[in-house]
């Protein structure tokens, strides 16, 4: 049985991307500095075919873990638009892929490993053809916010993993600006750190309100 | 010598309070859900003089690592006419408060072993002030938020815990809102978790554009 899962970097004013995002700077003015750990790290750099470097610590076995343990991925359209002007002819997903689009369009298969889907199907059945393909690995809700909040607010994710980085934006997106706290009830699981960024690890509760 | 540090109680999206704030809804809206982890502990409950009754875990032990390292505090005018409308006969200090405002007043000395001080003289004399009476044990800066962040933003804070409940506000008063970022590098030392509220704690980092 697959787990549905989101990990999203975010700042410690709680920003996951910074102003004037777009194709040309996807991650806004700042953003970068919240991720700027993860950059670092073996398992990302191995994932985005730049060799072994990278640092091997308790951070590298962060990545390591989310990667591994992934099946399929489901992005948003927007996602999709600046990660496409912008990933490498590898795309660093090597699993499929459902890019939830309003646009027909054939699937796009890359080397590697990662195939795009693109659909418009709902929240709900495009995570049950993710799943169909996940081979009984998990499926991650990769982003952005808008697709995050939508699928956590929907009741349709397992567990939320937040990697907090000491870094402040000061403008740009919100994690959860807007969020309807009735539909969104959550337990942390556990937290580790390092110098460079807290992960914290919650499960989605299914009691409640919902 | 002295350690100077702030521990703040924090909502998920970043509120430290919530709107509508006054002395007679001291925390705001909602606010007390960021707080109801710490209100069920025996360290607070005893330090709040209602009795011997409370959970004893982890959560508790922050609590009393907290109070028992106080020496002194220092606290805005805002901060003090809220809880002067609501603290018991027992003031729950029990060390020298600093209270900053421009009111002339006479120190005002409750049961208990908390003394008001009001003081109108800057941060760093205040702070000053607070570390000659603290005996050697380490001053809390308490609050509220602006007074925080003018401590932290002038390089004045040692250490900074947050105490992160899994919880949303939607409105209020955010700790890092308008923050300047180059005035403030934290760096994480230790994070833990219940299933209630997760504690991250920070150093200050004196180095880098400060």
């Amino acid at each position: 049985m697959s787990n549905v899962f989101v990990h999203m970097g975010i700042s410690l004013d709680g920003y996951v991307a910074g102003p004037n995002r777009g194709p040309k700077n996807p991650l806004g003015d700042g953003g970068t500095t919240v991720h700027e750990w993860m950059f670092k790290q073996q398992a990302f750099l191995r994932t985005h075919s730049t060799g072994d470097a990278g640092e091997t610590g308790p951070d590298n076995r962060v990545i390591e873990d989310i990667f591994s343990r992934i099946g399929a991925n489901i992005m948003g359209k927007r996602m999709f638009e600046e990660g496409e002007a912008n990933w490498p002819e590898e795309s660093p997903f090597h699993t499929p892929v459902f890019v939830l689009t309003k646009e027909v369009r054939a699937p796009w298969e890359r080397k590697g490993g990662t195939t795009f889907y693109f659909v418009n199907d709902g929240l709900e059945r495009t995570l049950a053809r993710a799943k169909e393909v996940a081979g009984g690995k998990d499926v991650r809700i990769c982003g952005g916010r808008d697709v995050v909040l939508q699928y956590l607010q929907a009741g349709l994710v397992d567990e939320l993993s937040l990697s907090l980085a000491p870094v402040f934006l000061g403008a740009g997106l919100r994690l959860f600006d807007g969020v309807d706290k009735r539909t969104l009830a959550l337990e942390p699981v556990s937290a580790t750190t390092s110098k460079d960024v807290t992960h914290v690890h919650y499960a989605l509760k299914r009691s409640g309100t919902r």
